[in-house]
């Protein structure tokens, strides 16, 4: 790799930076989110989450813990799981991605205090972390399966990237450099063949590797990936596929085992293969990738079927009941579907995006940015119970919204995509400019060939369907401006100073000598639609759900209905009505039988069909104690 | 209770022996299995997984551990899990009821050999229990929530209980009352207020009483039934109703959280309200299994859904993928169902009984009684596995049936019930005699008058629907004989020495003046048939089931069928071929797509109907690797 001295990013800011690939993201500073679904959001992550997020972590003594490293305290006086470091690290991700979004001086000042605390806990040798090799602690890397030191490592790197693209180089990446080095000095060629339990390191590396020009850690990275899936692991109680070590990255043919671990080390893989040139190790991610969205992902695009083991089950095992959907997992698959469309500039990887943005992470907070749900199910059979006490674990999904989990990594991985969401917006081209995801959004950059160009993008997406684009600065002459039609948008229309016309799904570019005040208009049709599943999902058979636009809809009941009798006439479409969709449907209940088996279908008598309204998915189990449903049994 | 002077129990031994209720055991020396489908299985229990369990439990140090808890080896030299004691004792009541069946002396002196050695690891105090309390360990009691002592003690207690009713009274009784003294003495009124987290002390003190006629026994059961639903143990990670101290006994509406700890309790309920007259407690319990039957049972008469808590699902939430369906949950269920039978009569829980037996406790034991399922799926998608070798932990269900598990319990659990099976098949009650479940057995015992009575019961049965009860020895005068006629069985038809007539479901009772040589004959129509789930079991919606008398039937795919895309005709009723049932089927494989959800049903292409053969359920993954599923979706 070229040695580079890094220092801010001219761009802003972004999360990834791969020298080469079909793509080019823009940052922080050359797109921004100014009002909308997303700008709300936003608001309340940096105005509500950090804050929340910090003071549980101090009050816990997560962030404790590296102070008491320094003073040799070791296990005595060690807080919370052997994870928690990567909760503070993610933590000064997400707070050094605000810093970029909004130039906070207070924040500025919070991650400088914050790396002062971590720089306590590192080892002359560079080595850092708090739970091991401490006096009563386990020694350093003596449980590679589960102790989550690489694992805390990577988020580390990670942090420190984003805190020297947002406010250049500094203490932070010194901490992550002497970590690095210690990681690569110890597992390098000639150190420890081991991997990490939960990869996180590997992607962690390569983007610091881009950040450095350091050739080093990109070889660390590889060699992670090449040495995943021997079984050098000890045999998981769930299997080699816990932790995707059954099978090597490059003969795997679908994603599997723990959701989190399995997106993460496939996105290390996709960044060692872009910066190594490796399609074939590419082609291969992406394919799993693409076998794990068509067989093995919900309808919210959330992934993960199982409580026990976090992970996906089989193809077509996905049951609304229970559905894991961890927000975490939806965090990481994200990750991995924008590594893809950088590499790729394959449109359905946006879509992804787009789907599990709308479905899982708007789903995932609170209102208020003060609460969440670890798993999101798509079916909640028992009404959701009250507020939760602090002390109450809520490891299970099923809401309402927690404040705080023993294991609270949905909180800080959240708030580092949303503080970072604008850099997953809009992309360079070789030519043009693409556009990827539909917000209020403020657009000012540079073309490959050097002309600034400036957009302003404004809709009322998601609720309306209509996005305008107009062009607010130009150096001048022609560019193609491509926008995504999604999948589901049939009868979409590109309205271009050339004219009207029809807009399939997929990209569509318009190539203009575009001019201040030129505008381009895409008319998606949100009309509410019916989808169905699979039949092979055997789950939801004889059900169908409410989509529009990107948006998944929901059944909700505060009161006494028992959804589980709700029957859907398939024959009426849903249709908009004032804050949701309405279709037809009636509750049904059949009688009780001793017995749930019979030699007859039961049918339970016929009530009449009355309209049923229902709600954006990521608003449920917000007005109170709710049973819910996604699929929806018709009649 | 009155003192009593326990010793061989008349009958031969029973598990259960209540005081009181609507029907009165007969025991091992009464009712004997000669011939047919469950004498095979009690052949193969007693020649092959008694010797299996044991060779096993000394290969992994579970019963050294006596002799090290003696030699005061404390935390070092103990092996196995905190519970590792139980399994030897539920090996020794499984070999004590197999001495009462063979009377085998070679079993006798093994049952007296392990006697020893557990005797070796008494306290001078009484206390038993090789995992606290040494140096090296946590202190006694330490750990009620998950330390299972008491829970040991059950076991123990229990073998106790099976030796002495089979053997006579000696060293097992004197140490079982020694460490029932024990609990007793710290947990009783003036004791500590605690229970234990997973019950089973309960039904063992019961027992203990009913043989001892101690009260003190059964003062304490009543304390800890009490006790139970508190919350008085800490919460647990999967909340309270893991171990069904959320709500108390007497106010819980349905059986909840970890099944077999939720059954063992329910049947320590049972006997506490049996024998302290608590009408309104047995109630309870009764109502709880029956919405647990009508709710959140499988087809099988499996129960438990989840695998991460080993739980039952909530209501209606019975998915067949993944179904737990724990081994141990069906054996426990068949002993809660055989108490509230005596109870109250009532003929259904003999109907419970049955599914049980032939589709959980049959499936879960291979051919050669040396590898058992942990848990019994309804759905296996993935190939099950080669043999898996003597190392792999296969906890999660999925076959081939494993050796050994590191938590072994179905193996011993299961021995015990077969070993003692013939105790559960015929009862008197108060004039005359009941047959609750129909094999090939040899029936002797006195009528409540004192009159002595032989039957020979034959059948194919499950194969072939007639049983022929023979007379083959009586003091002469009328006795009322009863018959159960399965849910299922419409149309059946009992023949008696007055003449031929129509049976239906629910007993039914033939009052003669018996001779030698009077027959009667139950004939029940073993038609296979389809099975329809209630629309509320979201899970199999849109499917079928295939049953034939009390046998759940399958369709099993050893080669590269795809049973996923599997639809059987429901216009073309099932029939009987050899060695299984015939339904009318097809495959049709949708088009892959790159995600599963579309705006249109998915059709897939009409191949034509064909026959497929299905095999009973209890039969599957016994030809080799196979996917399998229970619930065929229709056309």
């Amino acid at each position: 790799m070229t040695k580079a001295s890094p220092g801010t990013d001219p761009t802003g800011g972004r999360p990834v930076v791969p020298s080469r690939g079909a793509l080019r993201p823009l940052g922080l500073g050359e797109v921004r989110v100014v009002d909308g679904f997303w700008a709300t959001r936003q608001r309340v992550n940096g105005g509500a989450t950090l804050d929340h997020g910090r003071s549980w972590m101090d009050k816990l003594g997560w962030t404790g813990n590296f102070t008491a490293a320094r003073a040799g305290a070791g296990e005595v006086d060690r807080r919370g799981r052997e994870f928690s470091d990567s909760e503070v690290y993610k933590l000064v991700e997400a707070m050094s991605w605000e810093v970029g979004r909004t130039a906070s001086t207070d924040r500025d000042r919070e991650v400088a205090e914050l790396t002062e605390l971590i720089a306590l806990a590192q080892a002359p040798d560079g080595y850092l972390g708090t739970a091991f090799g401490g006096p009563g602690q386990r020694p350093r890397h003596s449980d590679l399966a589960s102790g989550h030191e690489l694992y805390c490592t990577g988020h580390l790197l990670q942090a420190a990237v984003a805190r020297t693209r947002t406010g250049g180089a500094g203490p932070l990446l010194d901490i992550a450099r002497r970590a690095a080095d210690h990681v690569c000095d110890t597992f390098g060629p000639d150190g420890t063949w081991g991997i990490c339990g939960h990869p996180n390191i590997e992607p962690a590396l390569v983007e610091l590797a881009r950040l450095t020009g350091e050739q080093r850690y990109l070889d660390q990275a590889g060699l992670f990936v090449r040495r995943r899936g021997h079984r050098s692991l000890p045999q998981h109680h769930f299997g080699w596929a816990y932790y995707s070590d059954d099978v090597p990255v490059r003969d795997a043919t679908v994603l599997r085992g723990h959701a989190v671990r399995a997106l993460y080390l496939a996105c290390g893989a996709v960044d060692v293969a872009v910066e190594t040139g490796d399609d074939d190790l590419l082609a291969a991610v992406a394919a799993q990738f693409d076998r794990t969205l068509a067989r093995r992902t919900h309808l919210t695009g959330g992934m993960g079927s199982r409580h026990m083991d976090e992970a996906f089950g089989e193809d077509f095992v996905l049951p609304p009941d229970r559905a894991y959907s961890e927000t975490c997992a939806g965090v990481a698959a994200v990750m991995l579907a924008w590594r893809l469309l950088l590499a790729t500039g394959v449109s359905r990887y946006a879509d992804v995006i787009e789907r599990i943005l709308y479905n899982v992470v708007a789903t995932a907070v609170s209102d208020d940015g003060r609460a969440f749900f670890y798993a999101n199910t798509l079916h909640q059979r028992v009404r959701t119970v009250d507020v939760p006490t602090d002390e109450q674990q809520l490891g299970f999904g099923g809401g309402p919204r927690a404040p705080w989990f023993e294991v609270s990594c949905c909180l800080p991985n959240v708030a580092r995509l949303l503080a970072s969401l604008s850099a997953y917006l809009v992309t360079a081209d070789d030519e043009g400019l693409r556009i990827h995801q539909y917000a209020d959004a403020d657009v000012d950059t540079r073309l490959p060939d050097g002309r600034r160009v400036a957009l302003r993008m404004r809709t009322g997406y998601p609720d309306d369907g209509v996005v305008t684009v107009r062009v607010t600065a130009t150096d001048g002459g022609g560019f193609p401006l491509t926008l995504r039609v999604p999948e589901w948008a049939t009868g979409a229309v590109l309205v271009t100073p050339a004219g009207r016309r029809p807009a399939p799904p997929g990209p569509v570019t318009v190539r203009h000598a575009f001019v201040v005040g030129d505008e381009v208009r895409l008319e998606l049709p949100l009309r509410p639609r019916f989808t169905h599943p699979d039949p092979r999902v055997d789950a939801v058979r004889g059900c169908v759900a409410v989509e529009r636009g990107p948006v998944v809809y929901c059944a909700e009941a505060l009161a006494d209905e028992d959804l589980d009798t709700l029957r859907v006439d398939p024959g009426s479409l849903p249709v908009d009505v004032d804050g949701g969709v309405l279709v037809r449907a009636r509750f049904t209940a059949p009688g009780e039988r001793a017995w749930p088996y019979g030699p007859t279908p039961r049918r339970a008598p016929g009530a009449p069909l009355t309209g049923l309204r229902l709600l954006p998915y990521h608003r449920w189990a917000r007005r109170g104690p709710a049973t819910m449903r996604v699929w929806l049994p018709v009649t």
